[in-house]
């Protein structure tokens, strides 16, 4: 089959590669993907990954175990856990030890025509999602996963730093709770995508720019680079929360006693809930079709990785 | 009067120190007073702080503002706020914008004959808490603090880093919840004091005596110096909490991804609550007596702060 691999940090498209092996997994066929900023930055050498890229798709399934999801439209949770180690069964499978995670860690991923994951991993898409939309469920999940770390009250004051495809799913469950939220970013027309939501906005077009210091209780950092941190530790009010997206490449230098002396909660948030996520899509609560830059043919692969290398490129597709 | 003195990174002894001046505030007579690490970060340029040193003390009011406290042995709360900003308002006095801090920051400090702080700072020691306990409120209530910013619950198991002057305040509060605690240190001696209070301890004498990674649902980072952060991070497992108690004068530099991959809450604790360090105090339940290494009168103060600096030193008194 086709597929798009990472190999030593190169992107190849590769016409030969195996079908998955029947490992007793269902096995999906491709009908829609993805590019995350993680598959960018697996690139850069995150996570040392090496094998088929991409997390995020929509697919026909082709072959279930039990049977029951053949032939269904489905989207998948992407990491494989072994369902009986200590973690798995205190409630955290995401972070089960034993884990693989498509296209991430220790397996081939969805930048391919067809994937294997667990029956229990897929989730069957609503008739009335189209691929285009249900294709954001893995990152729409990922914003939701926020409220699984901390309770957001219409009372707070929260600043969302980053207007970048994931900011802009964050941004629209963020608005969902009634909080005082503001966006601020970089890019205008991206803006003012949220703003034709209701949601308030600033264009962080100078230094002077920024919101004064200390001015909101929750901070969300989905800027994707590691500048982004210094910029939300500035915006927190003391014994405020810090809400970490990003994941990047990167170590970051702080100073930590600044954490101590404001008594700052640090929240790092990754993986979400599918089933929300699949349900305010069906609801049409949340609008993804204005976030999709492009969509590639699957053999297009490389030029679809660079055009979502480019600077302020929203989401872009890859069509098998 | 005789006072230590933090000049440009010097400490010197200063035996014609002016009196603090009549600024409206109460005016107290040391009777005792600690030194703490945070003094000797003060040193190496933490805070840029320059005047006179310490925060630790109890002593006995010469003048109060409303009279009601004059001749009465108090300890003090170390943050004098301005009580009717936003900040303050909202309950979160000790984080005041305005707000100095005695011997830290804007405010001499407890190493002198004298100081002066706000009426409202002091808090009367009871009678059967000798000055020897009653110095070690402001720390006891640092600990404590930890309560206000997370719940530690009989179920959780909890790893403890740093058998210090701090550690061992911290590990026989968080004993107090019945926790399954595991102080871990590098001074045989120091542990024993924990474990003669029926705390289970470690010695980490090689590398090979830390507990497996990921092993503990939250962690106290208690060991004051930089490299502690990581073997906190490292003991913590996934979607669990650290708590961050040491303040030092280094940057860090951390890899944030792994605290979005697993989900980690770091939270910064700082002050604490002085009435429940009193009660804790006045009814045994949290033993300082064998946390005091030595006590000198303030005229070797010089020597004092040596004896301090020195490593696996406990708490270092001064008598004015």
């Amino acid at each position: 089959m086709l597929a798009l691999r990472c190999s030593a940090g190169q992107l190849i498209l590769d016409p030969g590669a195996p079908l998955p092996p029947n490992s007793g997994e269902a096995l999906v066929r491709i009908t829609l993907a993805g590019i995350c900023n993680t598959d960018l930055e697996i690139l850069r050498g995150y996570m040392d990954f090496a094998g088929v890229l991409g997390h995020e798709f929509v697919g026909i399934v082709e072959y279930s175990p039990s049977g029951q999801l053949n032939g269904r439209r489905v989207v998948g949770e992407i990491n494989a856990n072994c369902a009986v180690c200590a973690t798995c069964r205190a409630g955290h499978p995401t972070h089960c030890p034993h884990r693989t995670t498509l296209g991430i860690a220790g397996r081939d991923g969805a930048h391919a025509e067809y994937l294997r994951l667990p029956e229990r991993n897929l989730h069957i898409v609503p008739d009335s999602v189209p691929d285009e939309a249900a294709v954001f469920t893995e990152p729409l999940a990922a914003a939701l996963e926020i409220f699984d770390r901390i309770a957001i009250r219409p009372t707070d004051r929260v600043a969302l730093l980053g207007d970048g495809k994931l900011g802009l799913l964050v941004a629209q469950v963020l608005a969902l709770t009634g909080c005082d939220l503001l966006l601020l970013g970089h890019h205008r027309e991206k803006l003012q995508l949220a703003a034709g939501r209701g949601i308030a906005t600033r264009l962080l077009a100078s230094s002077g720019d920024a919101p004064p210091p200390a001015s909101f209780d929750v901070v969300v950092e989905c800027t994707g680079h590691p500048g982004g941190f210094a910029s939300a530790r500035r915006l927190v009010r003391p014994r405020g929360t810090l809400v970490l997206k990003s994941t990047f490449h990167a170590d970051l230098t702080l100073n930590m006693s600044q954490i101590v002396v404001d008594e700052i909660t640090l929240i790092g948030s990754r993986c979400g809930p599918f089933s929300p996520a699949l349900r305010l899509l069906a609801a049409g609560r949340v609008d993804v079709q204005p976030l999709i830059d492009s969509c590639f043919p699957l053999k297009q692969g490389v030029e679809a990785y660079a055009r979502a290398a480019e600077r302020g490129t929203l989401k872009v597709l890859l069509r098998p």
